[in-house]
Formats: C-alpha cells, structure tokens, sequence
C-alpha cells in the first residue's frame, strides 16, 4: 500500500518480479477492493501468471506516510504494515517489503517480529555504488541516532552478513566511518568501536572516510545512523544537483540540444551505471525476519530491485548467517572474558 | 610551504593573485633559500610586478603533512605556520593562508591568535555548489567532534556572519542538520541546538537534512564536526566516482571517443559549473585573525580561490560582523538571564 504512489507501483512490479522468478509466490497485504483490482489491471499485462500467485491477504487500516510511529504502531492494528510482518511472523512468507513510512515501518517489523538474540537494536542497511563497479554496504542509515561502541560493533556483524550475499564467501571486509587522520581521530564512541571490531573475528579493515563510501576501499562501512543518514541525503542531494546541471547544459541552445541527442547513447550508459533504482531497497537487519524498506519515491522498476533484494536475502539465508556470526562472537567474548578472568587470578 | 605540490603551487597562484588586486601585498613565509627561487622563477612570467609587493618572511621549520598536532604545535616553534599565525597577529597581515596539514593549522593558528570573546571553538566552514545555482556554507567541518548545543549555536553565528558576505546586508538563512522526519528526531544536542537558535536573533529556518545542503534551502547549514567532515568526503568521493564513470563511458570505443569530442562543449561547461576549485578555501572561524586553509591537493587555480577568500573575508569585515554578532547574542541572553529572573521573583 505504501510509498508515493502506491498499489499503481507495487502490484505491476510484483507481476514483473513474478514472471522473472517463476519460483515466488507474492502475498499482496492491504485493502482487498483496492489490490482486486490493481491485479485484474495488472493481469492484461500478464496473461500467463495464475492469480494464485499473488493472493491478497487482508488488511483494513493504512500507515500514512507523515503518520508519527506511534499513531502507526499502537492505534492502526490492523495496517497492512502490521499483517504485512505478522505473515512473516507466521511464517506464511519468507520476507515482507514495504515503500512506506520507515520510521512506522521499523518500528511496527519490529514489534511483530522482535530483534534476534544479542542484537539490542536493528538497523538500517543499503547498497551504494562504488567506483571499482561493485557495492558498499552501509549502515546504519537512520533508525539508531545515539549509538555506543557495541552497537556499532554489532552494525559490523550484520552488515558483514549482508555483504556476504553473493560474495563467493569471502569474508567482507568492514570500516569504521571516522573523520581524516590529521584531525582529532573522531569520538569516544568510534575509538572503542574499533577496539572491538579489531578483538572480533570480522576481516576488520580499520577507519574509514567519507570518500571510501564511493571508492569502495571496504565491503561494509559502519557508522551511527544520524551520520548514515546525513551522508545518504547528502549523496543523494549531490547526485540530484549535478543530473539537473548536466540537463541544464545540455538544453541551452538547440546546438547543445543536438549534441545532446548524439551524445544520447554514452549518456544512457552513464545513467544506468549511476541510477540509484538498482540500490533501492533497504534492509532492516537484525530483525527475526527479512524486512525490506523500498524508498517512497520508487517506480515500478526500483520497486522490482527492493523485490529482489527480499529474494536475494532468503536464498542466501541472511538470518541464519546473521545468527550464526552473533553466536561466534559471544562464545569468543565469553571465551575472552574466561581468559581475562583467568590472567587476573 | 605547504600542500601537496607546495612552493610550486603557492608561489605562482601569490603572483597570479596579486596581478588580479593590485593593492594586495604577499607575504610569503618559509624557508627563505627555496621562496626566493621560487619568486625568481614566477617573476619570469609576471615581470611587470614589483618584487616588493612579494616580501619573504623567514621560517625555519616546516610542519609536514602527516606531523601529528604536538610536533607541529611544541617541537616546531619557527614552522611557516608559526610565523604566518604571527605575522597577523602583529598586524603585518591581514589574514593567512595555508594548504598544509589541517590540524595542525587549525592548532596553531588558535594558539597564536586565540579565539574571540564568546567563542569556546573554532569551527571550519566552507562554500558548497547547490542547485539553485549559489553557495551553501557548511560548518563544521572537523574541528569539533564531540559539539554541545551552545557550541552549534555559537558555530550558526559565525557561519552566519561569514556568509553575510555578498549576501546584500541580508540576513543569512540557518538551518541546523537533522535526519528525516519520519524517523526519531536526531539527537539531544541537536534539539537543545534548535531550541537555542529559535531564542537566538539569527534568521533560522528549522531542521535540515543532507540534501538540503546541495538543495540550497537555507544558506548556512550547521552540524558537529564529525558529521561535516563524513559528508565533505562523501560528496568528494561521490563526484570523483560519477567524473570517472563519465571518463570511462566516453573512452568504451573510438564511437564514444568522437561523441565525447562533440560534446567537448556542453561536457567544458559542466565540469566548469561543477569544478570544486572554485570552493576552495576553508575558513577558520573564530580566531581573533583570518585564517583560510586550502585543500592539500589544490592546483594553482584552486589555491588562488583560497586566496580570494581571504581577501573577501578581510574586506568584508569577517571579524568585525562575528564579533558584533556575539555582543548581540551575549546581551540578548543577559537581557532574557535578567527577564526570567525577574519572572521568578
């Protein structure tokens, strides 16, 4: 139901995603009126797909996007945000995707599906593009504003598994988002964080900096969510600011026009490398599910690569990765604080 | 002395500035032997200016690149900075301009001229392209990790005051940086910040977030040290990664290659709208002095943008306008201190 458009992006992109992976099965949870016949639309398009592939699973209540987390979570019982992860919870899906209101969101995937053992706080977690061609991973992007050194320990842990998707079992290498050498070497908080990154079994790379985002110097780059926020935002501003440039120029006379036009191949080249559409869809880690959050703004195309990002995770079994890396490291610190019992005996 | 390149660099952009203002004066402070081969060498391309409007300032010491503060600060006594610090100090210079190690300047520059009556800290402010075509000052941008609610506030002033310049006696726009709505509200500090500049004489606009910055919704945008800095090198490496994407698409094939010939115009004057030369120069801002740090990596032209700051801030009365702007804040609290205790009584 969610997002700036709604049913109009999410059901066409479900039937696209559907035809690709013959395999799935879409649960469409929301007003059924509504999603009956954004499915009998979407079917013309689709003649060959059984509608038992995409059944409708009820819900009477709506998050709005400007809707505050409370209003979200404890008065709309019946959202489709809340059935959407209570069909995880029930394990009548393997992972639940939404472009609504994230902070709702969260908090309601949350509520339903409770954090995994020895994860005090989920996180938020994407993929950026870097300039080797692959992605970095990043989190948290927002839903933990005041972070200790634990917490942060644990964004590496699950960042790390996340990264992991698709990466031949390599052991992903992380970063600690920290500010340039020549400066006071960032704060109390990030200074311990490394200190437990470096005692823990993750391939922990050491500091990072803001442009390492974008030259992809590690897998996985790990900061507090305000900053995670701000540099994404920023990001995304800049990226806004120099497409709108590129257009200005290109439409100042019909001569730049026409150049335009010749140089229109090199140029879609270059959109595709940088459209952001193949990074949408966000994971909220820590969670006992898969919990995918695609951007508000999305079209049916980046709605498709949130979609995929949900399938990617189950059959890669994120959760199990994620669980077993969480297991590893409190036997190693329950190992350490033995042996540093021990030495103080 | 300092930069990348050094001499070579800052040599010949001191000529080429003092050719566009004739009635600046260059102080070039270092060691003496390698300026004065260095002035001998750029005269051969300006010999229409006087090499008294270049005079050296000896040094004997210079702080290297990746000297950690205390060496700079302790061991080095006679280091170029030292001396430039100095010679504004005693009134010989009107402001100073380094492309050395940023920690470093920042350290001593502060332990030479001191802060401003009001100011706890300095901050490191710069100009940042939006899209509507002007200039976003940012601050700060490392100098302070760890900010209270007063420090943010007395970091708006500031910004404020500096980007009073060509701001047509108009107050500047202040927006403090937040994460979205639709999450949990930022940090503590950062409400206290919003509370302090909503009481405050400042034009406050409200929140921001990171796209704003290249949006341009306000003119100033303020946030911790920490936060700047991460977004700084962000945005630094984001259009480094799309400028060699850019670079990669039009050399794929000789096709490409001739594309890119024909669009040579159009692609000139976007780099020209886009080139981060023309935002060099950082301020160092509340120090009882002008103090602008270049990038270590500028060019000749990029570092004649830095000093073309300096020469704005000068002759704009930068220190005048801060200083004036902290009287009022010191008075309005005392006035509002004086109400809320007679309130009480």
């Amino acid at each position: 139901m969610g997002g700036d458009a709604g049913i109009p992006v999410t059901v066409p992109a479900a039937f696209a995603f559907a035809q690709r992976f013959p395999d799935t099965q879409l649960l469409l949870v929301g007003l059924p009126h509504e999603l009956a016949l954004a499915v009998d639309a979407a079917k013309k398009d689709f003649p060959n797909l059984a509608s038992a592939r995409f059944p409708i699973v009820a819900a009477s209540e709506v998050v709005a996007m400007d809707d505050p987390v409370e209003v979200a979570l404890r008065r709309k019982k019946d959202s489709s945000m809340r059935v959407a992860a209570q069909t995880v919870k029930d394990g009548l899906a393997d992972a639940c995707v939404s472009a609504g209101n994230t902070g709702a969101w969260m908090a309601i995937s949350r509520y339903v599906l409770k954090t995994l053992d020895g994860i005090d706080r989920p996180a938020i977690a994407t993929a950026l593009p870097n300039q080797k061609g692959g992605a970095t991973t990043m989190l948290d992007l927002g839903a933990n504003v005041d972070c200790t050194a634990e917490h942060l320990l644990q964004f590496a842990l699950m960042g790390a598994a996340l990264a992991q998707v698709g990466n031949d079992g390599r052991s992903p290498s992380v970063g600690l988002l920290n500010i340039g050498e020549e400066l006071i070497k960032g704060n109390e908080v990030v200074k311990q964080a490394a200190d437990l990154l470096r005692q823990s079994a993750l391939n922990f790379y050491g500091n990072v900096e803001g442009d390492d985002i974008y030259k992809g110097t590690v897998d996985v780059v790990v900061c507090d969510g305000f900053v995670g926020n701000v540099t994404l935002k920023a990001s995304e501003g800049l990226a806004r600011m120099m497409s709108v440039i590129v257009r200005e120029e290109f439409n100042r006379s019909w001569l730049t026009k026409l150049i335009g036009l010749i140089a229109m191949p090199v140029l879609k080249r270059f959109r595709k490398r940088v459209d952001n559409r193949q990074y949408n869809g966000a994971t909220l880690l820590g969670l006992r599910g898969v919990v995918i959050k695609s951007h508000g703004s999305a079209d049916q195309i980046a709605f498709g690569f949130a979609l995929e990002r949900a399938r990617q995770a189950v059959a890669s079994g994120l959760l199990a990765r994620t669980t077993e890396a969480i297991n590893k490291l409190t036997k190693n610190q329950a190992a350490s604080d033995l042996k540093s019992s021990g030495d103080s005996v």
